[in-house]
């Protein structure tokens, strides 16, 4: 099965650009495969941005999102990845990814990644 | 059927405009319907601002909610669209919508517009 | 009916006036009447104050928002007033009032109102 | 605006009636017009049956209630209209359906209609 | 001030009497006064009925129950009196009352009164 | 300390004899003490009865229970002791007591006693 | 993709036949593909069942019901499917099966499918 | 590690054995072993009985329940084992068990085992 | 009965004094008595605090907290004292109490009293 | 049995070091043994960090912690020294542990530590 591909990501110009304003979507139905034991893992995933001159498509960011469906992807890669597609296609003022998975071993792991506008690279 | 227009929202004076506070105004049955697929979105708005000289009137806030029970709009312009029409007619020192609406797709979003008082337009 | 009067409000000395902390004193039982339509209104009122020589006696701020069961009063003018009437009589070195009123024509209101401990008042 | 029909409710075949099981929908957006007002209500369909040969089509169901967006109706009435409707097209082997209403005037009020199966109609 | 008459309260025809069918509504708003201390007594009503040929109309149980308003009554005698009003009133085929009030004293009281149909009177 | 006695119960003729209803009292301020350890215990009790001729009063069950404060009880002691006080000075249609005590040792224990109005006495 | 089989399915003897008991397992990550659309549906499957000689082995059960990740299926067909397989292979004196499904187009669906340990079959 | 044993179990005589009553004892904190893969299960043991001679002691309980934390168990056999302890020690007049396990493997599992007082062993 | 004393509160040497770190404890059941009606009053403490040489033993803690059992003390007064009590035994980097009291009369009231370091102390 | 050690946690390289993002990872089922009376507590520990070059593996985690369950530790110490372990082994550029205990004798503690990539050792 190919690799997600941020190309299926549509956008459409921001309504609004003149005023920063924020839009937060969450997607409790993201499902993607431990690369380790090829198990099924779980996740909500909540993007909050600022858009810029572009706002994604919701309905694109959906199926987007399915390409993960049987996907192998580490936690920390995926949510690192997703939000680099999201950029890429959006370029937003800013934008924070929060994905919270459910319990694995008794044990539960949410990340965190954010871009805040300014480079925040290290080097 | 005509466009929601801001006319008919009113006011009344601020019975206490020497003294910062906010008001808060919850509006649980916002409905309009999708521009794209002319299906009935749902959503609640929350309306927080701290008043100058006027306030409106909870009664053509309501009125005024409704114009949009048959109107196509999109959830980012529509907002921002509210935003406008309250701030035309109040002129707040601040006023800050947060637009929450219900799953479609198995995605949700919510949407916040705020005017801080001083100008944040981008030129 | 009289209006309400703050002369009801009893007062005794802050039993540690040497060390600023704060007392929240939460009434889920305020009622009041809609000065248009003559129908009970209700709400819950939170009010959080540091206070400086003298605490509100508990007993009699009960009987102070009683006044208010059968008094007509606009949400946003009462809550101005009645945090009035406890800054003339407690002389607090800070006190914020939360008003949260119950559910009108689907609509919800709350309203904040605040003092600071140095003048917020506009000229 | 004509009045709601149950023309436009599809049915497919039960894929199981040798079994009597049941199946529950619960519709949280549904709203109609106040006869007497002309303003929205807002409330929660949720609508439980054992199918006998037919089970209704989920998109049809919306759309079907969907015609009432726009139609007055009292609470009492369009419950069991909407019960006479779903078991003309379905003819189920039991039905329930129990709507629940948005607050109106600080009251809220909830209808259970029920159809067992033999015929529990007074002459 | 008057008792509290059942006269204000009004009927419509029930718009399904060929089926049994229950109605709940629920009065999160009810206030009357302690008969013994003068003081505010705070409850949640909530009427469940089988209506025959009538049903109550919502806003004259509204103007009904705020008789109570200035009105002292014992939780028990209270909750069996707007039974038997609205008995009286709608005769249904069965009806029963919860009142939850809030605590007093650290203590919480309900009542539940019940009419099945058939008399339960003890004699 | 002298040990509780039913004599400080109060009662008061049950304005509506004529018809069975329940009223349940929920008391979540019950403290006593381990008849062990001398650690204090706490509980909420919850009292449901249906009235023949006679209801406890409020303030006369609080200062009953208040008895219980420095008082050595076991769990399944004091709440079938509590019953039986109950019974004898108000002499219910039925009657029946939940005590729900908080964790001891990470271990939460609920005890329940029931009068059904016949004799459920073994012999 | 194949069709999913209940040939994985593992048990293990029942360690205590002697008593009738019954075991509860929650599956909140079952999901599957709608047969119309080709879309993810996502749900939670409770499965409940007195065991005779036999009980299902955990991670065979979530092996087993990973098989429908691929798989086109309708709510109702798949619940009943599920029931029959478990059925076959455990031999259960009763089983019940809830599927509650996340919501599509603003509608919530769950089925429910029993086997109560007769035979509930139609002819 | 030895086996957990019944031995540790504790009894005080029924304060109350004139009168049917039940006993709930919730705890929270059981631990075991799984017996295939040696990691930790976690869960809550909910034990409810109506007492005859005989009520089991609570720290006595805790410490028989303690026994189990590096024993391996599977589920189904040690609530069995725990009902089958607990029926020799304090032969009630009925006894219930409900244990609930933390997900493993994103699967929840309860099993619920009971002695009604009269023999319901299979032969 | 002899006022509280902190005498009984006991202490051990912080294990990690060169790490800031904050210790919170909650106390659900404080129990004290109305000085005015001689009712008692419940609450909840919550203690929050950096340690720096010594940490508050929690056993000590709650046969101290018990003192208040029997005690007469207003609800500013004995948060304040409690504060002064454990700064005095432990000697903190900072420390905050925040004191919740079960209703009274309809009204709730929380105490939060603090030391933060540095004196706050007014003169 | 041997003290823990941290030479059971591995790692794996962060797949995103060039931007700072945070994880979170909350293990409800920590439990170890109180070293006064032998008795084992529960809590829950959230561990929250940005990663720099390393991530810790989460079954090595889950092992690690077990190795406290038979281990006799007092809270304040094993939460500094959690967190010691995991500050030496993955380096990160900030770390914070917050530890949620069960209740014990009615009061419940909760002790949160951490590093935040400059020193805060105190000297």
């Amino acid at each position: 099965m190919a690799d997600p591909t941020r190309d299926i990501l549509e956008t459409f110009p921001n309504p609004y650009p003149q005023r920063d304003y924020s839009i937060e979507t969450v997607c409790p139905e993201f499902t993607s495969l431990c690369p380790k034991t090829g198990q099924p893992d779980f996740g909500t995933l909540t993007i909050t941005y600022v858009p810029d001159q572009l706002c994604f498509e919701l309905k694109s960011l959906k199926l987007y999102l399915q390409q993960y469906r049987n996907h192998g992807a580490f936690y920390e890669a995926v949510t690192n990845t997703i939000l680099d597609d999201l950029l890429a296609v959006t370029q937003p003022r800013s934008m924070k990814i929060t994905a919270e998975f459910t319990p694995r071993g008794g044990i539960r792991t949410n990340v965190v990644v954010e871009y805040s506008g300014s480079s925040t690279q290290r080097h």
